[in-house]
């Protein structure tokens, strides 16, 4: 059978560091959303470039499927195998290769995660910016072109990567991209790689773009009576062009999960929680501009700290959120969803949303990162009550559409995968038909990721 | 006649906007470099994304090529119509469609110009900040990816592009990205059309991002006794992290065509030219920021204003440097080449440059955006000195050369066109096969601007 051929081809390059075994293959088939498990036939754990190409060639001689796996926190399904094949595990391609301090940037391979960057850099007085929350790897970042709470000030991983280094389809390998800050060389292959969801090639190695770490960093936290207080303060200090760092909000029922599992002592109000970086001078000019404007739209309590240590516990608390929510209602799963709409259009977002919720037979606290009129609605799934996933995916579908009426898109940072794969056609048109050319370009036999992104052949 | 069938057939849709006269095929078969003139068979001036689609329609029945035309003001021969053709010049579609000043964005037609739109700008406190000198058209600038003199600050039109409208070579008209800030909704096509120079379809509409107009703005200018100083204090000052919204670099050169066209009365030295954006306060602490680090350097003279009309004064003298220096040579050309280094390389890079041109038998002012790590070469041809075209070739080549061995790119901001195309292969290796595939997907029979930025057929 071409699959046992292809696996033992692939046993025979990669040693013991392919494997069948049941765990491995349980263990690569979950994800942490909602999607019903789908194994790999294999999970390979390639050490170098060459062999990851190995794999390819292997892989396309037989028109088995690859699907890459980088920390498995994405929440659309992208790494599950839902058509089977193997799970390549960038795992032990982990390390930092190259720090060039001068030009702010780095070398590295994809199994790299951000936290373990961000320690390694630390020394240096540069830092890796991008922050989903989750400890993801730097290579499923890419390849889902991730952002998170920062990006309202320093970008998505659109703007954070370089250049790649891509294994095609066929094991041929390319390099997109240089260390020059920009070029005008030809199609952006790296921007069409970033986003591509392991669906165009996968990526052995990122040069990612550094920050400075700020001089001054300060953080608060400001209660308001309503949401729409505290989504027009967001619009308000974004269109003044004050730089936030970040910029979050949280809704009450997130505010009862952080009381309950962090002992926040937060009063049970929407927030936003927000953090500025700068010279000192243009932190307290930040926060005080801030300050006002939160005032204005009936936010209290407003005040920031300096120290490191509140910063750490308030980011904690809130790259925690999801699971917090989970773990003060034991007894539920979630369908989380992810839109983004023109700022201008927040708040009207928001508030349908809740009030589409609240008329709903289940909970679904909302929060997201507001600056960029990014929002998610994590919706809780009691177990064993089969009418909550209908009734959420009823919610999810309306929220995707509602983006869509806004002017903006059913997925603003949580990409395609498979949980988004039914809005497609309504956002983008022909331009999906756009992409599909392109998948079959470089991916001909329609081994990598298959499943995901794309339309696909009727069943 | 094929071709004749086709010119019929579009006048039949856009009547005597389709011109066949002598004087409009030679002005579209211009440029403002060193190119041989390539004029088209006709030139089309349609009105509406409709009349766009049935004009590649047309082409695509009978496989005639079609060039894009914006403002005419790129320097690697884009706009030509290297195979003959029908040139599409948007120039009657420039209308600004809808200013979203609460979201900081607007919808344009191609054939729009910076400065126009800068222009419409005004009242709303917003601009869009992307500046390559020239008055280019936005469509053009997305064709190219252009960037300029404000990249170091606000990114190039990678970054000020938010959506697209595109008319592909078979007519079909697709939307690329919304006014969402950030999407994960596929590919990203609109970074793949950025920057793809009419090869992959015409843009027909844009939606860019815009920037709030700073609260203050003060520029300056200072002199350096060595370009190494000049280049070594532009290198502290962009890894010290000041956002420093212009940084130009021109050499002694460059001076004296300021001196004597714009009777700048600036000592011969190398120089930097620099603008600061922000609050008042921000402004303040950069500009001495950036003073402490000139003068470390050997700086002298430096000294801001926050006039408007030195600034514009400054600025209309370096964006018009080009046609300074030719005007300062009469009986000149120029073969102007550009390329993008890492920043810690930078010094370098010029150096060797300029000591190369030094040895040569020509002339070549140097200048650049160097916050980018971005500098240009003005090789200047005397008429009828038939040695000199051979001569710039020969630095342009080692230019090039020089750039990919310090880990830059051939061409920083100019893009390929005709003038890089010879050198496509060194710089992308199998990443040039990859555009070529990309392109057969989407214009599989080459209709759409052949001849530029991708490997050609064996003549």
């Amino acid at each position: 059978m071409t699959m046992d051929a292809a696996l033992d081809a692939m046993a025979q390059l990669l040693g013991d560091r392919l494997s069948r075994s049941t765990p491995d293959r349980d263990a690569h088939g979950q994800s942490e959303s909602w999607f019903a498990p789908m194994p790999p036939d294999a999970v390979a754990y390639p050490k170098t470039t060459e062999e990851v190409a190995g794999l390819a060639r292997i892989a396309h001689a037989h028109g088995v499927p690859l699907v890459g796996w980088g920390a498995g926190t994405s929440l659309e399904g992208h790494a599950l195998a839902a058509r089977g094949g193997v799970c390549i595990d960038f795992s032990r391609m982990d390390r930092v290769l190259q720090i060039n301090a001068e030009d702010m940037d780095v070398r590295v391979q994809p199994g790299v995660t951000r936290t373990r960057l961000n320690e390694e850099l630390r020394a240096t007085g540069l830092f890796f910016p991008v922050d989903p929350g989750a400890d993801a790897s730097l290579g499923g970042m890419a390849a889902t072109r991730a952002s998170g709470t920062t990006a309202v000030r320093y970008g998505t991983m659109r703007d954070a990567v370089l250049a790649l280094e891509v294994v095609l389809a066929d094991g041929r390998v390319i390099r997109t991209g240089s260390r020059a800050r920009k070029t005008s060389a030809g199609y952006d292959l790296t921007a069409l790689m970033v986003g591509s969801e392991g669906t165009l090639g996968l990526i052995t190695e990122l040069t990612l773009r550094l920050r400075g770490q700020p001089e001054a960093v300060s953080a608060a936290k400001v209660a308001f009576e309503t949401i729409e207080g505290a989504v027009d303060a967001v619009m308000e200090v974004i269109q003044c062009g004050v730089p936030m760092a970040r910029i979050e909000f949280v809704d009450a029922a997130t505010v009862e999960a952080f009381n309950s599992q962090h002992d926040a002592g937060m009063p049970l109000h929407p927030h936003l929680l927000v953090e500025f970086h700068g010279s000192p001078t243009a932190v307290a000019e930040q926060a005080e501009l801030f300050g006002a404007v939160a005032e204005e739209h009936g936010g209290e309590g407003f005040q920031w700290s300096d120290k490191a240590e509140d910063r750490s516990r308030l980011w904690e608390m809130r790259h925690r959120a999801y699971w917090s929510i989970l773990a003060s209602r034991p007894g539920t799963q979630a369908l989380i969803t992810d839109v983004t709409v023109p700022i201008s259009r927040l708040a009207e977002a928001v508030r349908e949303t809740q009030a589409d919720i609240e008329a709903s037979g289940i909970e679904g606290p909302i929060l997201g990162h507001v600056g960029d009129g990014n929002f998610h609605a994590i919706l809780l799934l009691r177990d064993g009550q089969e009418e909550d996933v209908a009734e959420a995916k009823a919610l999810a579908h309306r929220m995707a559409d509602r983006a869509l009426r806004l002017g903006g898109t059913v997925t603003g940072e949580h990409g395609v995968g498979l949980g988004k794969l039914g809005y497609m056609e309504a956002e983008l048109g022909e331009g999906w038909e756009v992409m599909g050319l392109l998948k079959q370009a470089l991916d001909p036999k329609g081994i990598l990721n298959p499943g995901k992104l794309l339309r696909q052949p009727e069943a």
